[in-house]
């Protein structure tokens, strides 16, 4: 009975899925394509940190070149701004049987503030897992990309985390790749393809969590 | 000699105090008279969340009516300030020798978002520990007052949490007095005196970490 139950609650639950990866890399276009391919509304396409009034809020101050943030700062400013989304947006959709897909996630705390930020990776996944640990995501698609394509299709920085330079984003990529080791629900897919390749890609690994 | 040597820089280092309590207890009254008197730099009285560009830029988002917040990510934004302020004018003061006097700090987090907000009281001060736990204060003042005479005192209420109301401000009060039992730099004062006698009961307590 408790099972049938739990099983129950199970098909009516949304899925939440997550897009990350370096800047550049397509998570836009490929979010935007993996919604509307599923039927997501439009406002449970999420890009963090933002989406909420207070997120987006926060995302201005995060990006805002007049202000310097050590790693640590950033770190709790997009732990609230997560944990905000999530209580906000995520858990009432996915209650409601809706699909979420959203730009980034844990990967980028863990790949920016972390690896390229110098935190103690465990410092930073026990402050995500008990401050902004549920709902967790259903499956994690990280976009891995050559860090010098990324900058190029992107195009000159503009706020102040693209302002760190070329060599920190190497450093970011190889945070996903770390992270890709570490969560059992996070699939690298090579980000070098044609859109239309890398789409492809993602539609076939999320028929695995949907079916 | 390495005894000798911490010995000079325990003797270079400046003082960090804290004065916190209920909203309207007299902390910017009691502070100014306190950095006046130890001839505190005007820019190093300090005020919690805030004093930093960033801080008082988060401040404002969570002091705004219009944002519902959550204890939680209070709690993540009221930490990156605090850490903001530790790194960018505390840690840099007390290296030169120089006093600081801070308005609010852990005491409120505790009261507000623990013990009033319902958070874990570990969950809690486990955060601020490990993301905002140095430097630490070498002493903190907690001015314990009759919270409907606090309430007479500040007047209409104005922001986002005084807007809370009287019941959320007594389990703040009991918030301070549970934390002054478990930090032993915390030292409860009786704040329904006068401003003279609660300054000169500040000043005794003070003079025994200078001396």
């Amino acid at each position: 009975m408790g099972a049938m139950l739990e099983h129950r609650n199970q098909e009516r639950r949304g899925l939440f899925l997550v897009v990350d990866g370096v800047d550049g890399c397509g998570k836009t276009t490929q979010a935007g394509r993996l919604a509307e391919r599923l039927g997501v509304e439009p406002e449970l396409h999420l890009r963090e940190p933002g989406s909420t009034a207070l997120g987006e809020a926060l995302r201005a101050l995060l990006l805002d070149r007049r202000y310097q943030i050590e790693p640590a700062v950033e770190t709790l400013m997009f732990a609230a701004a997560r944990r905000q989304m999530l209580d906000e947006l995520v858990e009432p959709a996915l209650a409601a049987g809706k699909t979420v897909v959203c730009e980034r996630f844990h990967p980028s705390t863990f790949a920016y503030q972390a690896v390229a930020g110098s935190l103690a990776p465990e410092a930073v996944m026990g402050l995500l897992q008990d401050w902004a640990g549920a709902p967790q995501p259903d499956m994690i698609l990280l976009l891995d990309m050559d860090v010098d394509e990324a900058a190029k299709r992107r195009g000159a920085a503009t706020d102040r985390i693209e302002a760190k330079g070329l060599d920190f984003q190497r450093r970011v990529a190889e945070g996903y790749r770390a992270y890709a080791e570490l969560d059992p629900r996070a699939i690298l897919i090579d980000g070098n393809q044609t859109p239309d390749v890398v789409h492809a890609a993602i539609l076939q690994e999320v028929q695995r969590v949907r079916s």
